[in-house]
């Protein structure tokens, strides 16, 4: 059957229709808040995880970069944009594209960072993240949480609703990590960058981080800051923290993919009672993804609503662009959550036609030489 | 003549009446955003400048316990309360309560810090500031002031209008040195925490600081950064650019005493086309003060607005309170303006007396061992 559609087809309720649209109603025409959660993690440099950057050792310039497309309109901390190896470009790019058009302020936070961005960016006290492999991976984690549950209680005092992003390379291997530790099954359900998902790749370098810490599948379900420290990445515990802050006063956003699922697992862990104003907002593209599954994995967790920002790249007149029709990127840096927002908050008038026009210039901008 | 008084005598209208009264008009039953912008100075730690910690090497640790008051409630880096000498309590007790009362949302800003706060901050990538007798007081000005201008611009997608205060021990001095270097006659005009005004410690630090930079008063009235740069202090190029961004389109409440003198030189030569939206709020410590001139300074500059909250503590239990009256502390952490803006959130429900009886059940909260 066919998910149902809102604002004239740019929103696909793909999870939980009903209470979806419940949901995408009380954001209609309301003023939301962007945050873009980033960090680094060694684990982006085993070869092969991510394809968050030209090559591994370029990942941790991949969340700086994305950040100061969001807010200076181009990279400061490189030359262009952050591109897959083939050359595919950031979804940062759609973000930048829909906060722009939508007038939405938005704010970085970091997790842990081995470069900090050329913007202004709110600091929690976290440091880069560890290669999982290790079993140590993130320092912290109580204390960032903690500090981002405040920014979350003040970021909610000032915008009607929130959408969160991320931008951390290897992200959904970290994901995995957290997800197997907290006993969600999520083998063969992660999402990637590529279009041949690494998946026995991502499940060994979890199950190193498994040998090392000592932990076993599920072991951890009552224990998500330990899963953290042991096997999850910087940005988990910042973006829990601020979903935890906010969806205590408004609905919050959590705008990625299947990494969402290890966030979902987090916050439920620490405060059931919040969900009922948490849903995730991603691309169609990941919806609609062969080699992922992030209705399997939410489902395990909690019934919340699951949106797609129906973007089609697929007549653009740019092969970088599109690329993403073909199974590269598909989702990052709250994409598909910002098209949404930025749909939502026009009451339908930005359309995915208006926004692909918008992405299309701001590339040709900024691969011109 | 006594000068106008607003919501139910709340506020003073202390400068500029008529325009005033049309710009508090704008803000009433509004929604701000509350900015504190923090940074500490080696200049602080000069014997007899600042009173702004119990002994001059505490000042580091003051701006930073200020700001985990905003947000917590209480202190982290230090055990209870920023005190002067004399046990004086910080004037981050009313920014707080006022705050709290009238659920104004609370951001910090980092100019340059030797201490980190344990809450989370915006980091715009600023330097602690040197001994300004040095002549080279602020590294990166230029950078720090352009990072803050872009989170002045997303902030005012965010709120209605924005009050900023600031919190950084020496700042009087460091005030004196840039307005003077900016050819603002602000001799023996500058406020103090203390009673007795040093007036001239600070004009020979102030002097020592010219020699060091080859500088001369009124020599660098179009170049405010270079006077930032060597006399200043790293809050001013944070502060400056949040309102440089800001105000550009939404009013401005600079929440200080003769500190915000500087801020207005700064902005003014940066951009003039912005000072319809910018106004001072501050306490009517400041206003009532004989060994300072706020007025005096302001009117060499532009004319803008002055409000001054009408706090009394003559009739406090609490000794610490009622030294306020006897000329001890006066202003900082944004007090006035926070007092203001919550009256005006409140359109006038929150009076001075109610928001005196939360500050004494705070400060009585936080004395208590």
């Amino acid at each position: 059957m066919e998910p149902e559609r809102y604002l004239g087809g740019g929103v696909i309720l793909a999870y939980k229709e009903l209470a979806g649209r419940a949901f995408l109603e009380r954001l209609e025409g309301r003023k939301p808040l962007f945050v873009c959660v980033i960090g680094t993690t060694e684990t982006a440099k085993i070869p092969g995880i991510s394809a968050a950057g030209k090559n591994p050792d370029f990942t941790d310039y991949t969340p700086p970069a994305d950040v100061e497309l969001l807010l200076l309109g181009r990279c400061r901390s490189i030359s262009g944009l952050p591109v897959t190896p083939e050359g595919i470009p950031t979804p940062a790019l759609i973000t930048r594209s829909a906060l722009k058009l939508a007038d939405i302020p938005t704010f970085i936070v970091s997790g842990g960072l081995m470069i900090e961005p050329h913007v202004p960016f709110l600091d929690l006290g976290g440091s880069p993240g560890e290669d999982i492999r290790r079993g140590r991976a993130v320092k912290d984690a109580e204390k960032v949480l903690q500090r981002a549950r405040i920014l979350g209680e003040e970021l909610a005092k000032a915008g009607e609703y929130l959408v969160i992003g991320e931008s951390i390379p290897g992200g959904t291997t970290t994901a995995l990590g957290v997800l197997l530790a907290m006993g969600v099954d999520a083998r063969d359900k992660v999402s990637s960058s590529m279009p041949n998902n690494p998946h026995l790749l991502k499940v060994k370098t979890v199950e190193a981080g498994f040998e090392a810490s000592r932990i076993v599948p599920g072991s951890l379900a009552q224990d998500p800051l330990r899963a953290i420290s042991c096997v999850g990445d910087p940005v988990m515990p910042a973006f829990a923290g601020l979903v935890l802050g906010a969806a205590q006063r408004i609905p919050v956003l959590m705008a990625g993919g299947t990494q969402m699922g290890a966030i979902l697992a987090i916050i439920k862990a620490l405060n059931p009672s919040i969900l009922a104003n948490v849903a995730i907002g991603t691309t169609r593209w990941i919806i609609s993804d062969k080699t992922s599954d992030l209705k399997g994995i939410v489902a395990q967790i909690a019934d919340i609503p699951i949106f797609a920002a129906d973007l089609n790249f697929g007549f653009s007149n740019f092969p970088g662009l599109r690329a993403y029709e073909m199974g590269f990127v598909k989702e990052g840096v709250g994409a598909g959550g910002a098209a949404i927002a930025a749909m939502l908050k026009s009451r339908g008038t930005l359309t995915s036609d208006r926004l692909l026009k918008e992405i299309e210039a701001n590339y040709e901008l900024l691969t011109k030489v």
